[in-house]
């Protein structure tokens, strides 16, 4: 069943689809000694029917560590042309070639094949963060659609908690999707 | 000193000027039970002549408290016109009214001075993130420009890593910046 938060998203994203940016988000997550970590990622849609958000990264980056050891996420995301901002906490999954659960491996296949050869083909590149060959031209050949890069990661967030603030308005508002123990969405007005 | 990160930000603030939202950015930060936090807010520039980034705060807000029990964050800055990403790893202090150091208050004053009217009687409305009385109009009267509200708070942001990735050109170029043991910054080209 659609969460709640998933109507004021979607009209965000359609009322922002002239960016490029508008599906860029920012996700938080907590290094190994504690301290945060932020990143901009790219919103790949839901996994549906589910209300998981799908990203994807690279086995060898440091989200990919972080994530391992602290499975919880803060989303931000700021849409310029509303002027409103959606903040999701959750949890986050990785889903790599061994995962256990097969639809889940299944969706990291279909998610690699409907990727476009640019991005496929970073996951052939030497290891991110890493000191920079100057002589290396990052320009390996184009991966095989059909069979993901062991490399290749699918990662799912799944919200717990929305908060949801439009600034524009007089007096700006402000709402609270909150999943509880029964695993049902309530949302309330909270000030801004 | 400037610190060399402050030039390819100054061309990035500059070249995405246009844009109101160049000058907002995310700042991730760690709750006390040790999940990530991420939200938005709005560059104030920088406490001259040090690198400290400046942004406000209200004392009542959740941030205000991850930070008194976790003074690390990153900040997350994306410029779309430029398509380019700094990551900024850091620690913040808070300075409120009580804060020991005078030169710091006073910088806390005239930063609630050079404030915007909307944005000063901010610092009067209801406690951020509670319930929302549907009874309240939102429309105190404007604070006294010379005499900050005492839940108006200044931060600073004190950078010891920059991670700059520009996402233009083939292949995209990646710099790191580390403050050394001596307080030198150290740059170095690393794997997008």
């Amino acid at each position: 069943m659609l969460a709640p938060w998933r109507s004021p998203l979607a009209h965000a994203l359609h009322r922002n689809r002239s960016l490029v940016h508008a599906r860029y988000l920012q996700l938080a997550t907590v290094r190994p000694d504690g301290r945060p970590a932020n990143r901009t990622v790219v919103f790949r849609g839901f996994l549906e029917p589910t209300n998981q958000l799908k990203i994807t990264t690279d086995t060898r980056s440091e989200k990919a560590t972080q994530i391992a050891l602290c499975p919880w996420g803060e989303i931000c995301w700021y849409f310029p042309k509303t002027r409103e901002q959606l903040r999701l906490l959750g949890r986050l999954t990785l889903v790599d070639a061994h995962h256990p659960d097969t639809a889940l491996t299944k969706a990291r296949q279909i998610q690699w094949h409907d990727s476009s050869d640019a991005s496929r083909v970073q996951f052939e590149w030497a290891t991110p963060g890493q000191p920079r060959d100057p002589a290396d031209p990052f320009s390996p050949p184009a991966p095989d659609p059909d069979d993901p890069l062991p490399n290749f990661c699918l990662v799912l967030f799944d919200p717990i908690q929305v908060d949801h603030l439009e600034l524009r308005g007089e007096p700006q508002t402000r709402s609270r999707y909150t999943l509880d123990e029964q695993d049902t969405w309530q949302v309330e007005s909270v000030n801004p």
